[in-house]
């Protein structure tokens, strides 16, 4: 069955590398909508930005127009200590499945931080080390994004402050370790050491914190400490931008080899891995070059794009961060305890927003049980233990091989392998031992958290 | 200071990809000391060994004359879902020292059982299924082992059974949870599935188990069922032919760029990836046709080949297995409980001992706390979480380096890094927090263990 012209893996040389990001908003018709100032709703410029995020990073996120940004010689020399990924054929996937599709994987997890936040996270650091400053501040949940953002932090020598939520510091301890390995210094959210971690700490004594909250206690070490500033690893355009990396490189090899896909599938949660994986070919279908079907897939617990709405939303619970308008759940929504693969954030890039409310992409959900499922069969044939974010990507890429076996149609289905699911063994143990089951949100919750929504 | 004409990472193509094993033995002019029956004292025969082993793996264990063996396709094709492994070259690393050296390793951890173990996993479920067994058993002790044996008959769907050292199956929920993932069975040892688990479970009821206890279980099993044979990660000469797959990739791609090593480094605990990494190497020394400074690490609270005596020895506690001569600290040694750095077998290679018997290849002891040191700026500028037994060959690569810088000699230095740190990350903790301290076995210690050597 095995196509002998085309590799297991293909590696680009490091002549082939991307040397430019590409800005799918520059082929965007409709822009996605601005980030507004909470206060007045008024568009953020710059400046009010500045005082967040670093001024090159602020340039970029207002940057609708440039096609091509060139990747600074830092961080390209940086992306070569991991990068390429390999665009793996699945041949023994498609074996045990029997279908004639032919299935292609970018796998991002080949690196410490074991995701592609790596990608975004070494140029965040870079702008932010270029600019003078001491260090950067962030919030991480299970410790994925905290993670790539210590490694870059220590290439560069800045000080990382990593704001962790609090119950996952105590149930994650090995990510938090990594971290430590890499000189960031991880805090449990909330805590005592900023204003609004002591406000909460105050009336919620026992709480086991929360994303939003971890988001603002960041933020204002950010803004209170000069040179500081916050980073954000998805839903912004800068993410989308620097994680265009990963779809540049898969287009290379695919054009290496001469191959065009037919469907091109990602896990979505913020944003940052579809974003970038689609962002090439994207572009092409925007200039209406060639026509692709993308697909999104999110968990069905935590459905922003198929039962969310498009309109403006805060994108953190502290609701101290800009307004940005996408597809959304309302920023108090948070999936059910039971949920245990990832992709758990409310919103949803404003670029991918507009680019499916524009019609350019599908969207699906499914279930959690469904997508260990997946994980397992795929780790058994393919040999790599797949992060249950990326296992939703890898659901929808069997389905469709599937249905090429019924329909006997060839199709080349190109999905993301976002990341390894080493630190992730508490969610395969409880898929193993029959825990797991799939609690989806009714219509009414969904319509409280809608209720809720900012009026803009 | 970068050499643009070395890539950061080497990459063979598929078809510059080893079609051979290499058989050191083939080349040394002392070969290896048979295994002996352990009642008779009378070199083991195949016959004999064919109850334990699969028979193709009992001819490559005894095989000391066959240069060049075919890797069956089969195993190449599961080679190329993970192979070839990248070489690197530690250009961060070389920065971070401000050393002359030139610095290259191996990175065999780019895979889900996180290191060089799979190699030899794979042609060991290979012949089994050949065979027409239905499956192994094994013992493992953290855990690594036992991973890639378990992707490794989930390949070829035959069934494992793993003995794990019921403290680690304890402390060590992940390892456990990865070979669920993979379809094997994982018992806890001493278990009572086994006489000898109900043996020694009667005499110690609390006891945390072994892996000498847990080798004489997964044996015991292995010889009482029919269609099951034994299978071993390290020490016998079968594993080391397969392991060469890493030395025969690393010196093509050496070769590729016209580079000569002069150092090349291992880190030693039974030899398995020691003894894969040099074999190309050591063949083209032991024929006189180059020569170079190869030299093996272990831990200083191990020190089989610096403190051991070179003796024929049991290769388990339980005494079951045949007599191996090897450099050796006796088979009741086991390392003080402080030390976390694995490497913890009490004998070594018997392809092994007798070179560095024969001097053709130096040993050092490294003591823990100076491992992890280098672990961690390892980590820091090269961006992989290294394993705490790679770190031991880094430590030694970093010295070696910093020695380079005081003479101002530009050698070629080799290293192999076996794998990730992934599931150590209670040892990294226990670093950190300076829990960590250098317990090291006294004369006096080692001379009583030596005492109750067989008398051969």
């Amino acid at each position: 069955m095995k196509d002998q012209a085309i590799p297991y893996k293909i590696y680009l040389e490091e002549a082939e590398m991307p040397k430019f990001w590409y800005n799918v908003r520059a082929d965007m018709k409709n822009k996605p909508a601005p980030l507004l100032n909470p206060g007045t709703h008024q568009p953020m410029t710059a400046e009010e930005l500045s005082g967040v995020f670093c001024d090159e990073l602020v340039a970029q996120e207002l940057d609708n127009e440039t096609r091509e940004y060139p990747i600074p010689q830092e961080i390209r020399d940086f992306y070569k200590m991991y990068r390429p990924s390999p665009l793996v054929r699945a041949y023994c996937l498609e074996e045990k499945l029997g279908t004639p599709a032919k299935i292609y994987y970018k796998f991002e997890g080949n690196n410490t931080s074991g995701s592609h936040k790596l990608n975004s996270a070494i140029a965040q650091a870079y702008y932010a080390k270029k600019q003078g400053l001491k260090g950067v501040t962030t919030e991480t949940g299970a410790g994925q994004w905290g993670t790539a953002l210590s490694m870059a932090c220590s290439y560069f020598g800045l000080d990382c402050k990593v704001y962790m939520v609090k119950v996952s510091y105590e149930q994650k301890p090995f990510r938090r370790e990594v971290m430590r390995v890499y000189g960031a210094s991880v805090t449990p959210s909330p805590s005592d050491t900023t204003d609004i971690g002591r406000k909460i700490l105050a009336e919620h004594p026992g709480t086991g914190g929360s994303l939003g909250c971890a988001i603002s206690e960041a933020v204002e070490v950010a803004v209170s400490n000069p040179g500081y500033r916050y980073v954000l690893g998805s839903v912004l355009n800068q993410v989308l931008l620097h994680q265009s990396v990963i779809g540049l490189e898969t287009k290379a090899a695919l054009d290496k080899y001469g191959i065009t896909p037919d469907i091109i599938i990602g896990c979505a949660g913020g944003g940052s891995n579809l974003g970038g994986l689609i962002a090439p070919f994207m572009g092409e279908k925007l200039r209406g070059e060639k026509n692709y079907r993308i697909i999104a897939v999110e968990p069905a617990s935590c459905p922003s794009f198929t039962r969310g709405v498009y309109a403006y939303d805060f994108c953190d619970t502290g609701m101290v961060c800009p307004l940005a308008k996408m597809y959304t759940l309302g920023s108090d929504f948070i999936p059910a305890p039971n949920h245990a693969g990832g992709l758990r954030y409310h919103g949803m890039s404003p670029v991918l927003s507009q680019l499916y409310d524009d019609g350019y992409m599908e969207a699906t959900s499914v279930p959690q049980t469904s997508v260990f499922e997946a994980a397992e069969t795929f780790a058994r044939v393919e040999g790599i233990l797949p992060a249950p974010e990326s296992s939703h990507a890898i659901r929808v890429a069997i389905d469709e091989a599937l249905k090429c076996k019924e329909t006997g149609e060839a199709k080349t289905i190109v999905f993301g392998l976002t990341g390894t699911g080493y630190f992730d063994l508490v969610a395969y143990e409880k898929f193993h031992d029959g825990k797991m089951d799939d609690y989806i949100p009714t219509d009414a919750e969904l319509a409280s958290y809608a209720a809720k929504l900012p009026k803009v």
